[in-house]
Formats: structure tokens, sequence, C-alpha cells
């Protein structure tokens, strides 16, 4: 469960609003506490199930897009380039009818708790994984089946925000189709990993299921390679491990990524037709023998993807 | 200025020494306030420019090389697999003469201030940039100077110590033989950085300039190519631009990298006699038009650094 479901509405600082902040539906203690409080900035009462998103990219992007319930978004006064993109902001949530609230900083740095907000916050409801059941009805998945070669990224208990952001904002640059996590052990969609993706996750679709090796096995069955990667090849028995230089992309392929500190695990591996490897360019010194998972990651997808480049289809 | 510089000595909270912290020479105040305290434990008295590192890698690669003053080795007990990972560092240590200092986790907390320490922190004299007129030694540079084809990575303005760790893991792990950054607006070798980095930062020299532009005019005049990146190739005037896919490595190259906001400097843009890009696999959203800093140079070193190994030299 997301963090700020558990927390349900809280009290935060005083704010100055330019805009106040309207009732919500649904939601009578945010209209009560403004009536309340006439003197004096009203508290920020976070309306029950929202998340507070930060940064430029992902608010911007969680405006474009009509994903995301919006409440409010926090701005404060800026000046020089960063005025711009304000007023644009402002503009963007007024064609949405989302309410503008101008702050101070350090008020957006208590309602953000530390985290570099550009001077941008935006008060939404929470992103869900979205099932593979819906991905496999035709009106959804007809653009992904049309493709000779489709590429899709799964991730396997990846619980860091900023490893899953990175990896979604790279899956979607270098070109994956889609991106599914395991739903155990398994970082969910929170503000953190919206700014790590660059606000990619605004846009991009991502998948979880609770069974990852049915799924797999399922999509072996249906002609897919399955390709996995390893730190180190001398641990991996019964799946043939080669170097990322040699693989050839010619099928439908998924890629298995495991988790940051242990990597994939063994059912996992042993479901992969290949292990692929990133081969070093020095001798490594033991215990700092492997690369950030999501550089290895983006290496791996940028090696498939560019063949498709390469060869020109 | 390292900020543990800046702060001298401070305390942080009460522990519990199994060994009692040691006498550092010049540094009688640490000796002082453990006898002061004989019933309760003595608080941590960090000696004067000392900073602490936390995480395994680094604490142990730190331990293994003799290229920091080291004060202190504080571990939590530990159990199941992390036992051996302590029993070892303990052994390192002793092997060193360096004190060991058992404490509880929400002790190790306080005083990592909430980083990620994984029941280990050393506390040891800072590393520092090295300086290139150090590197032009001839005992030092011989063996870079017998190498036909040598890559170097240039950081300007890298401030991020997330990033600038993960850049420091990728260019040790693909073969890049040099790492320098400026001087100024960069991010110093922190704890952090090394955390990132993996503990690369503590077995890999990193050198830096005051003056990165005579320096890369010098390196040009030299001969070397010098590449840069950009994420907007439409922004780039006067510098030819091509893929990443396309570039062949033929000579001595240095590839530049800018700051993750706002990319190479104009000026250190008109250097660089190509620049390289990492074509996209899709249709960008407006916005989102750009890797991670750190995930695309692990791309672009590696597109150069793989040529060697393709054609075996």
């Amino acid at each position: 469960m997301e963090p700020a479901l558990r927390a349900g509405v809280r009290r935060a600082v005083g704010l100055s609003p330019v805009h106040p902040p309207r009732s919500h539906p649904g939601n009578p203690r945010a209209s009560g506490a403004s009536k309340r409080l006439e003197r004096k900035p009203p508290p920020v009462v976070r309306p029950e199930g929202s998340e507070l998103l930060f940064g430029v990219a992902p608010c911007a992007l969680a405006l474009a897009r009509a994903r995301r319930g919006l409440f409010r978004l926090f701005l404060q006064p800026s000046s020089g380039s960063r005025r711009a993109v304000t007023a644009e902001l402002a503009l963007q949530a007024a064609a949405r009818g989302v309410p503008v609230q101008r702050v101070r900083r350090r008020e957006l740095d208590a309602l953000c708790r530390g985290h570099v907000h550009q001077g941008v916050c935006l008060e939404a409801t929470p992103l869900r994984f979205k099932s593979l059941e819906e991905a496999e009805k035709p009106d959804v998945g007809g653009e992904e089946r049309a493709k000779p070669r489709p590429v899709w990224l799964v991730l396997e208990h990846i619980q860091d925000p900023m490893n899953l952001g990175a990896l979604l904002r790279s899956a979607y640059f270098l070109g994956v189709d889609r991106v599914v996590t395991s739903q155990r052990n398994s970082c969910p969609l929170t503000p953190t990993v919206s700014k790590a993706s660059s606000g990619v996750m605004e846009v991009f679709d991502v998948y979880s299921t609770d069974d990852l090796r049915s799924f797999l096995k399922a999509k072996s069955a249906e002609g897919w390679e399955l390709v996995g990667t390893v730190s180190k090849p001398e641990d991996v028995e019964d799946v043939p491990v080669i170097s990322c230089l040699e693989f050839r992309w010619n099928k439908p392929v998924i890629l298995v990524i495991g988790s940051e500190g242990d990597g994939l695990s063994l059912e996992t591996q042993l479901l992969c037709h290949r292990m692929l490897t990133i081969p070093p360019g020095r001798a490594l010194h033991p215990g700092i023998e492997s690369l950030n998972v999501s550089v290895a990651t983006g290496i791996l997808l940028h090696s498939i993807c560019s063949q498709k480049l390469r060869h020109g289809d």
C-alpha cells in the first residue's frame, strides 16, 4: 500500500494562498479547515488518498496527461528562466481547473520533506501499476502485436525508487514496448520514482504481475526469447552466457533484470534462454565487479534496441 | 572545502565500545573524552578533519588500500550472511591497526545521519582529487602513454554526488584510463560519492583541473579527439553531430560530459571535434527527451570501449 494512503489526511505547514483552495468533492475536511482560519494562512490539509508530486517534469507531465486526479498545484515565486516555466505550469493548471497556491520556498521544503522540488509540487491521486489482463484486451495490445520484434523489460524485485525511475526513463527513451514488474518486493509508483524517471512515469504505462514465473513461461511458450543478466558469469549454471556484443535480436525479446543486491532469483534465471554480460574493460578489483543496475540495463537495452536502428527496420 | 573539515570536531551520540577508542596522534580531545565519562558510553568525538565513510564496499576497499588515514571502524552486531562480512572487516581493521568499535544500529543511524550504512562505518581522512601535474610525472604516466588508444572521461560541473559516484563506477568498469573533473562547480570526493561508486572511488584516482579549457586545448593539440554529448542535437552549432553508433575510435579520445541540468557549456562545446548522440527508440514526448547523465555516459563509454573488445586489441 502507498505510504500516502496509510497516512490519510495529515497537516503540514501554514501556507499563504493566492487562490484559496477549493473544496474537493468527497473531502469536506479540506474546505472546513480553510473556513475555520480566516486571519492566518490556513494549514495545508491533504486530501485523503492524495500524494505530493515534486519537480518540474513530473508536475508538468501529470498536468498535461489526464491519468491522475489533480487537487492543487503549489508554486514558489520564481525569477529568471524559471519564471517562464512557472507561468506555463500555472496556465496548464488553469486550463485543467486545478487550483494554484503560491507558497514560500521553506513552506514547500516542509511539504516535500526535503525532496528537490524545483519550486513546484502537485497534489494528486497516486498512479497504479496496470494489470497484464488490461494489456491483453484487443484494443490496447493491437499496436504491439503488429510489431515484428517487440522488446519488453521485466523487473524482478527492484526496490530502490531511484533505480526504478532511472530504469523507466531508459526504457522509454530507448524504445522498450512494455515494462512489467513483479508485484512482490518491488517499489510502488511513488512521487520519488516519477522524479527519478524525469516524469516518464506520467506518460508511460508500467505493468505488474503477482506471478512473474507463470508470465515468463507463457511468453516463452509463445516464442519469445527470455534473456537475463548476471554480474558474475561464473555463478550461472545451466543457462548459456554470452556477451551483449554477440547477441543478435531476431525475435520478440524480454530482458529480465533482478534486484540491486541479489540479482535474478535462481528460479527466474532458469527460465531464461540466455544470460547477457557486459564485458569489463580492465581487470577489476575484487568487490567492484559490477555496474549500477540502471547503467547496466541502459547498456543492455541500447545493445539490443540499436540493432533495429542499425538495420533500419 | 569538504563539509567535514568545516565542521571540525563534533559530538554525535553515546556509543558502547567493545574496544575503547585509542587516542589518535595529534588529537588529544579524542582520548580526553573517553577518560572523562567512565560509567556511560563515551560520546563519539570525531577527530578534526575526519569524515565518515559508510557502506560495506567503501569501508572494505578503504581498509584494503592505503590511500586514507584511518581512525576507527564502527560495526553493528550482525547475523546471517552479513556476519561473515563483518568478521572479515574486523580482521582487516586489526591487520591495519585500526580500532574497532561495536555500536547499536540506531547509534550508527545517528552517526551516519540517515545514510544507508549496511552496518559499517569508517572514520578516515578525506580523499582529494589528484592534480594533472602529478599525473604528468614520468613514473606515473608511463602505463598510459604506452597505450595506443587511451580513453579519458572529462566531467564539467557534475554536482550531484550520486551521479559522480555512478560515473566513476562506470568509467572504472568499462576501462576508462583517466577521469578528470573541473574544479569549479563540481562535487568533491565525499563519502556519498564513494558509496554511489560502490567503493570505486577508493581504488581509482580522480583528477581535477582549475582550467578545463586550457587542458582540453592542450590535449587537442597533442592529437587527441575531443567528443562531447548533447541531448538536443538541434541546439548545437558549428560542431558536427553524429550518432554514437557511427563513431569509430581510432585515436586517443576524451569524452566530455556536462552537468545534469545545463549540459556542456557553450565554450566547451566549441572545443569538441564532434558531438555524439544516442538515438532514441521512439517518438519522445516533449519534456522527456533525454537519458539520466550516468546512464547516457555508460552507453557512450560502452559504445567506444567495446570497439576495443570487438577488434581484439
